[in-house]
């Protein structure tokens, strides 16, 4: 049996969010595997409501644990390494990545109480590591958070370059700059099969703009503002924490950061030496006695999180910090899409403050951290792979990309989480579609998607919810009247009387004609009262509930 | 006791939707009243979960229907014609519009068994309305659908212009173009004492574009498209829809509408001479024989409406009609904010279908129907009003409206729902807060925003629901053992043991050392129950769910 290469996304292809990539080599169905990133995403009430995060199924990739040789987290945001302590566990695999990612996927292992030792920390290419037949090499990019790196993966069939999240910023304030010298030399030491890439930003058709023409403007922004600034952005985004707070000092302000990610990510940068000429921060209790023009608070929040700084502030004092008339507050940040209404009320709550409320202004307080198309075709351009395969995107994003690449002649194609792809050839194959789907963390559980747990839950959102308890007594007659509560429904509907009461009548009623033979099965009791509720509330409220029936036996004793 | 003359928004001051403008003339709290607009604004999951339509709680002019002379309506949109059906029985005023507005006004009220003899249609001004102490002109606007007006409404104390929602278009395509010379005389004629000023876009920078930019590129968009093309926009928006048609006929193609409110505005819009050549078009089951190279269609649901044509199309076949590879779906709309998801969600079902997804391309397949805050300042200036009043919109769009107008030295205030502005002095002076809110139609019921009812859906929603049953015997003693039912939540947690099994097993152990004083009252017994079972669901599934407890007492007989 011939050795292959595959590729199988677990997560990141088709959404904008938990990359989980696998890749494998050896004979089929015995290749040795190794997984790049273990990312989350985010629940919103239209499709999750009360689950906490959202991670790729890994359970194909957990039944195969014995075949994976390491994985390898390419940058520290959430959508890459958020996964790493929930899913961990289920893998145990030796986890690599470079030394700020692996700060933060400490913090990550150490609230779960997982080893530690398992992290490898490495510098840059040329340091390789050798995971089985893979040998893998971080390249560093620039991206919104420091340290991020695509990766060169070597292995007998080919040479393939993993992107990861970049974009090509020549003066990136902290860490570094994208280097095309290094990507030419990557493409020229030898070919490139295979490039997985970025696709976030296929659809923005100019070209991407350095974080460091941010500088002026907010430069000029806080020091023309009259009042206490409050910017807000990513917590990992370092280069603007940076940007903002020395634009605060060159003001004469003193910076207080609010929001534990806040803290966490200034840390992390400073203890890994990402960061090393921070302004002093004073903590907020110092803040509160700086006169309003002589502060600036950077804080978290600006996705609208109901729970981050921002909300809070939005709300009234916080920390014993409050905004008024004549501060401003700047979204440092673009919003994605889905949390427009969270950032909206934000800023409606702080309008009503009479606070100045600043957007990006189309670009002028914030630049994206993605490769925009000009910039993909630039990289296409320049690596030359015989096949590009698009990944971290949304499927209009991946075909999209994939247009682009074929435009070039370059073989791609959309794959997509579970197609299982065969790279051993001169164009990707499809070879095997793999289970895949969701898994939530609920609380302290871990569901599936497909549970029924979230659905139930949407149900009663939209539908309410209709309790009915009926006893049965030893000789299986209804004992008394049955009970109904109701949750989430009105009080009254068209009759103008309780609806508790109607559907209690309407009980009454059918438990006087029910005949022995329904009386003495739970299933079909069950089914009949919840079919008259349902219709019966419809005729009321001009809705059918959720319904739950009740069925107490008594028995003799 | 001197007459005033007052101004109180109910609706649309302090969001973008349900508009509900009251004014009054008379002595103070004997004001005679009229009422401007009776808008719909749309639920979603995050707040509204099941509601049906959002509407201002009209109960304070309910209150006062014997003092209301007459409701005007500026335009047949959702947000100011919608609530008409649901909330006219609680005002029972005649309704005064114009010929369009009346078609759409008139089908409002027949879905709801209403008289629609109370609809008074009016012509453009110089035609006058008296109401009370009001004489009330409709003034031709330009926007996004036939016959929008303004009113100019005066009373013995001066002349107000409500402008309703409008831009300044002098090539609308449909309808009457904007007419600075008629806001010239109307300004000229009478002094303007204050003008309620639509504050939609006064954040958009640039000066808005007419409908008619629209035509040539997507003449050539419909023309350079090699398969089928559908196009989907606001159906009320009949230029829109005409110069789709027109690009569709002069590309050979072609027009079937799909989607009921596209059907019932071109009705509307043929009925009342507002449309007097559109194309010909076809219905479905014609449409299915036409080769796809020669057929367009226009369909509802361009905010991602799940039941809509779009969202139907991008499931697979409708009504017969399929699309697939090499087809092209246009959105000549823009996604109003919290939209997005809906509508992504269609654009990636799109995709997977090799359908070619075109967006607005920022601006150049659609433009707004609102002025834009270079327009707003223009008609600042060419009205001259003492007083400024932003309306129609959230509170940080009123407040930069309001800025905008101070600087240039006109009075203004932001003034939001419930507040009743006296206007007769130089500056708007609020004399009283009025109780508002929104009323919800659930179902067939309409209820309160505050009533619990949606609180206890969110609730259940993101908590799940914990259902307990106990059976008291005659002697107070529990019978039997607890029961509990679960909705919503996982069925183990981290003992690896039933949920359910769980939370019963607590339930035995509380009921075996239960004292008779807690078990002799339900609320005592209650609340015992609920503590325990939200405490113990905590400790195994990480999560306080809302609890229903149901004690049946049996009685002796």
């Amino acid at each position: 049996m011939t050795d292959r290469l595959i590729y199988l996304p677990l997560g990141g292809a088709g959404e904008i969010g938990m990359n989980a990539y696998v890749y494998g080599y050896g004979p089929a169905g015995k290749e040795r595997l190794i997984l790049v990133d273990m990312g989350v995403t985010f629940p919103d009430m239209d499709t999750t409501p009360g689950v906490d995060l959202i991670m790729p199924d890994l359970s194909w990739l957990a039944a195969r644990a014995d075949r994976l040789e390491a994985i390898f987290i390419t940058h520290a945001h959430e959508d890459h390494v958020g996964a790493l302590g929930h899913l961990w566990p289920m893998l145990k695999a030796p986890v690599h990545c470079r030394r700020f990612t692996a700060a933060i996927a400490r913090l990550k292992l150490e609230e779960r109480n997982l080893p530690t030792d398992i992290l490898h920390v490495h510098a840059a290419r040329p340091e390789t590591v050798e995971a089985g037949p893979f040998r893998v090499q971080f390249v560093p990019v620039s991206h919104s958070i420091p340290e991020s790196s695509a990766l060169v993966i070597d292995t007998p069939a080919g040479r393939i370059v993993h992107t990861g999240d970049f974009k090509l910023d020549g003066t990136p304030v902290v860490g570094e700059a994208f280097d095309p010298q290094q990507w030419y030399d990557i493409a020229h030491e030898r070919p490139v099969m295979a490039m997985m890439c970025d696709s976030t930003n296929i659809f923005t058709p100019h070209p991407g703009r350095s974080e460091a023409v941010l500088d002026a403007p907010l430069r000029q922004l806080i020091a023309d503002a009259p009042g206490m600034v409050v910017a807000t952005t990513f917590a990992s985004n370092i280069a603007r924490l940076k940007t903002l707070a020395e634009a605060a000092e060159a003001s004469g302000r003193s910076v207080c950061l609010l929001g534990r990610a806040m803290k966490k990510m200034i840390t992390a940068a400073v203890e890994t030496g990402v960061l090393t000429d921070f302004p002093h921060a004073v903590p907020p209790e110092q803040a509160v006695e700086i006169g309003r023009e002589n502060l600036m608070l950077i804080v978290t929040g600006s996705q609208g999180e109901r729970r981050a700084a921002s909300a809070q502030l939005s709300r009234g004092k916080y920390l014993g910090l409050e905004l008024k008339e004549g501060d401003t507050f700047l979204f440092s940040s673009r919003t994605i899409p889905g949390n427009e209404r969270g950032v909206i009320r934000i800023m409606n709550a702080l309008s009503e403050m009479g606070v100045d409320v600043v957007d990006d202004r189309g670009g002028l307080y914030h630049v994206s951290g993605h490769a925009n198309r000009p910039d993909l075709e630039a990289v296409h351009d320049l690596m030359r792979p015989a096949m590009l395969i698009p990944m971290h995107g949304e499927h209009r994003h991946l075909r999209e990309h994939a247009k682009v690449a074929m435009s070039k002649g370059i073989a791609s194609e959309v794959i997509v989480n579970g197609s299982m792809v065969d790279l051993t050839g001169t164009a990707p194959r499809i070879v095997e579609y793999v289970e895949t789907g969701r898994t939530y963390l609920d609380g302290a559980v871990l569901i599936g998607a497909m549970d029924g747990v979230v659905r139930d839950r949407l149900r009663m959102a939209l539908n309410g919810h209709v309790i009915a308890t009926v006893i049965i007594d030893e000789d299986d007659l209804p004992l008394g009247d049955a009970w109904i509560e109701v949750m989430g429904l009105p009080e009254t509907g068209r009759s103008g009387r309780s609806l508790i009461e109607v559907l209690e009548d309407e009980m009454a009623d059918f438990l006087e004609r029910v005949d022995r033979k329904t009386v003495g099965s739970d299933e079909k009791l069950d089914e009949s009262i919840r079919r008259i509720l349902r219709q019966s509330a419809l005729d009321e409220i001009g809705r059918k509930p959720e319904v739950t029936v009740i069925i107490s036996r008594l028995m003799a004793e």
